[in-house]
């Protein structure tokens, strides 16, 4: 885990201190020397002879978070009253609500939006089916879909447990695109009864975006709902992922000036994200990958291949290299790896081709240290935020969205992955350009406008326009 | 339908007219010559020759707004730019939206709501299942679920379009009692499909409003997924209706000093609405009750009862009455119609004993024309705007949900639905009562708070704390 004190790890401890003596200055001294860090100290009352002070402090982890208040508490006088998680404070009651984009304050407002004038508009679209993007929400909603099973690096921890996941999801689509996004978590994890399900449950979404459904279900329940539905249907841990390191890769080779069709590229996890990068590498030209799951190289002559590592070795690794992780790393231009915590050295970047790019995504903890792998690599890139190259989601799906639902799309193909990609390695500029920042922030006001605009035109969209 | 104008069916026509002429005083002359309401006059753009102006115009229908908008036309010089309605105006891009609650603006604000810090949320809800409805938006969330298949008046029109009635619905909830609910729309009309739908999509709300489902298979739905699931499940009209026709039956009965378990009940309309009326009018005490469908009185001896009439016969009509709906109204104390328009006439209402009760709930057009009824009996009472008494689920479903998710209930009991109605009824004092006033308008600001109260009560719930 994270090894520098953070805000998501942030606590507010409440406590009463005497007025006079030199227990506020200790305070922050405490926090300190326990290895915190205090970020806000408000006095919330202040008597005579007790101040009641509210102090926030970053922290490493929870337990370090307690030890910190056990600290405090050993300054004399100092009585604790309250401690509050702040990342805890901030799910209560939910992350998300519903809000009535019509006035409802009078009669006439009511017999509008609801009977008797809302028949009409029913009526309207019975006629004609098309009108339901028009006058309803669907224009602009995404299913945010879940069954619990994969849900960050939790593992399979069920419905309920996603939903503060899904809800930030939604969130970002709106912060971000301006998406209208609902969680649907799934008490199920069957295949036939997820895609059933979700078909169901289609006509009041304009798109359905899948999310945290452990592998290899979430090929089929893509590809089957794919086949099924005449809304896109995107699954973000694997095409979210894949163009947001497209596009990294694309910046990544431009730094070092070698061409796509050219490089040599080992993978690390042959999973639902590495199975779609791998997919939109070849897509985009790349000629010479092998892929690596827990037992080393995937190639033709390996006898346990369901049929996600077949299409891998059937698409991989022609030469038919069958040893492990390390020897693929070995001469290689790329590394991608999206697998599991500290699984190379900085020794194994080393083996690499000069100018070799490191994207260790495993999160929190990377397949290699960022520090090792910059010692040897010209361009390193992680899932983290605390080192530059944060490769993030955010970065792809709520544009994606953005940009499908106004082509009003009826499917997602990998021409628009690419231009996605391509739009978004395009954010940054030539001059700009460098080993450390070849992916713009989350926060770039370009990046949505450019990839929901190469979105909608790869879907073969009418430009935006308002109702 | 409605027989005098109305802003359901308003319009705004965007005129060109000389600037000098008369051009502007004719324009509310012919409207009103046309039938219409002038309710908003704009001027638009004000030329030196001509004026550009917005005139709103409530009508009674399409065809009249069509009519008026050709009379608008043959004043001399005015030019008609545009005709827009304004029920379909409110409509586009649809009528909710889902908004984050949250603060998304820096880097710390999305590693506390999304990665890292809600992997923390997530994992506590793992270990501690009842945090869900602490730490998610569960606590408050509704899922409008309908199949399309009896959407308002209009029959079975299909999901799509029986979208902005669910979404007038979920905007409804807001306004009145605070609740997120969000609308799904099923594509299936198969009761198995229906219920395992539900059942999987129920881990991220708390509570479900069935909506629109025909009869019998709304029954089905209702009663197997109150069995599987442990949130609450409402037919909102089922109950929605029964709750606010025994408010205001236990008012009308105030006002005429007689007793519920005396009074002889005809009934007419024994499908979704009717039966759920009648469960509640006998458990809150009534014991003569004739129940009339299109074929006549509900006995024993009918050779066509499903199991649902066949519990109506089991539980009404003891004196085993095989007449027609004319001659059950005759002599009874109170009509209560769920029915079809214009099957009873005042002369049928004379019929009826002293001091009688109508209700004619048929929407848009009641049973009897509520003009003819008030003539012979004492209150009357209909599910129109445009007379006094109106009957609305708008008192009934917020409020319930409201004290349902207050208490975290788990499920629906007839007890609470009597107890909602007795506090609904409640909100009209003694000293406000009267023919003309037993139910309060939906915006009386007692209704939410008293008839949640009453609600949560019944539910053995904790009294409302805020997080």
């Amino acid at each position: 885990m994270a090894s520098v004190p953070s805000v998501s790890y942030s606590i507010t401890v409440r406590l009463e201190v005497p007025a006079g003596g030199k227990a506020v200055s200790q305070i922050t001294h405490v926090v300190e020397n326990a290895g915190g860090i205090v970020t806000a100290l408000d006095v919330n009352t202040a008597g005579h002879e007790t101040l009641r002070i509210d102090v926030t402090i970053a922290t490493r982890d929870t337990e370090h978070a307690e030890s910190i208040a056990t600290a405090l508490e050993k300054i004399d006088a100092v009585r604790i009253h309250k401690v509050s998680d702040r990342t805890f404070l901030m799910h209560l009651g939910g992350k998300i609500e519903m809000q009535s984009k019509v006035p409802l304050r009078t009669r006439d407002e009511l017999s509008m939006a609801y009977t008797p004038g809302v028949a009409r508009v029913s009526l309207a679209i019975a006629r004609n089916p098309e009108d339901v993007r028009r006058l309803t929400i669907k224009r602009n909603s995404v299913a945010v879909v879940t069954d619990g099973s994969a849900v960050l690096g939790l593992g399979n921890i069920g419905p309920e447990a996603a939903l503060p996941v899904m809800e930030g999801k939604a969130a970002l689509f709106k912060r971000f695109a301006g998406i209208d996004a609902w969680p649907i978590c799934l008490d199920t994890q069957d295949t036939d009864e997820i895609v059933r399900t979700v078909q169901i449950l289609a006509p009041a979404f304009g798109g359905i975006n899948l999310e945290d459904i452990s592998a290899p279900r979430c090929f089929e329940v893509e590809a089957r709902l794919r086949e099924l539905l005449d809304i896109p249907v995107f699954h973000d841990d694997q095409h979210g992922t894949a163009i947001c390191v497209l596009a990294a890769l694309t910046n990544a080779l431009r730094v070092v000036g070698k061409d796509i069709g050219a490089v040599r590229i080992a993978m690390a996890g042959a999973g639902a994200a590495g199975s779609a990068i791998l997919r939109l590498l070849l897509h985009a030209g790349a000629a010479n990958v092998v892929v690596c799951d827990y037992k080393g190289a995937v190639h033709k002559g390996r006898d346990d291949l369901d049929d996600s590592l077949r299409w891998i070795a059937d698409h991989t690794n022609a030469e038919g290299y069958a040893g492990d992780l390390r020897g693929a790393v070995k001469d290689a231009d790329v590394f991608i790896g999206v697998s599991a915590p500290g699984i190379l050295t900085g020794d194994d970047i080393a083996t690499m081709n000069d100018d070799a790019i490191v994207f260790a995504l495993a999160n929190p903890e990377p397949e290699v240290s960022p520090d090792e792998a910059r010692e040897h690599a010209a361009v390193v890139a992680t899932g983290r935020s605390d080192y530059p190259n944060q490769i993030n989601n955010v970065l792809a799906f709520p544009a994606v969205f953005r940009g499908l639902l106004d082509a009003q799309a009826s499917a997602v193909t990998d021409a628009m992955l690419v231009a996605a990609a391509t739009a978004l390695a395009g954010v940054v500029a030539d001059e700009e350009l460098g080993p450390n920042y070849i992916i713009p922030s989350v926060f770039h006001a370009d990046v949505v406008p450019r990839v929901a605009g190469a979105v909608r035109e790869a879907a073969g969209g009418r430009p935006r326009t308002e109702v």
